[in-house]
């Protein structure tokens, strides 16, 4: 599975979600999961990015066509549900920043930097 | 240790960066640790945020007061040499977005949403 998000052309937007879990972690999973499945059939949704390691910090960033996108999942009800568990069972602090995304590049288009280097 | 980056207030930019590991990962961690530590040295370095999963999956997103810390952090002498072995040795394949954070919360100054939910 490839776990890189395939986004079009900047400007788009970012929603970077810091969080460190807590251990309550009673059916984060499914819900989890069930939110990964709603946010695709959002209108605007451009795609997901998300990782944790053992100590259970984890960042996802999640990719939006715009400010109305965000808004419209952030309102969605059960999407509001999930959040207040969020906030009072499975984590034990988090950070969510919203950013515009400006330029993008991935290992296939990159710079060689050969060149500068010699 | 505090995983979360403690930033000031928006408007300040992201580099969010996505990889995933290759197999060649000689030197890999001794070159991240001294790239972290040359980051924070750098005028307009505002913090960084960072985690793994055990396949290799990793997003590490930088925080930059603006375009020209992160530019001068990209031309920086001893962080190309580091890209390029990234590019050629460490990773199998990367994302690389520069985004303007425009705003951003921390759970404990989110909405409790608790009443939006009665």
């Amino acid at each position: 599975m490839d776990r890189f998000a395939q986004t079009p052309e900047p400007p788009y937007f970012a929603v970077i979600f810091s969080n460190q879990h807590s251990d309550q972690l009673a059916e984060y999973e499914q819900v989890a999961r069930r939110m990964l499945e709603l946010a695709t059939t959002m209108d605007g949704f451009l795609g997901v990015e998300s990782t944790r390691d053992a100590s259970g910090f984890g960042i996802t960033v999640s990719y939006w066509r715009d400010e109305e996108a965000i808004a419209a999942w952030k309102s969605h009800a059960e999407h509001a549900v999930a959040r207040l568990r969020g906030r009072t069972e499975w984590y034990k602090n988090f950070h969510l920043r919203v950013a515009k995304v400006e330029r993008a590049y991935s290992l296939a288009n990159a710079e060689t930097g050969a060149r500068k280097l010699l």
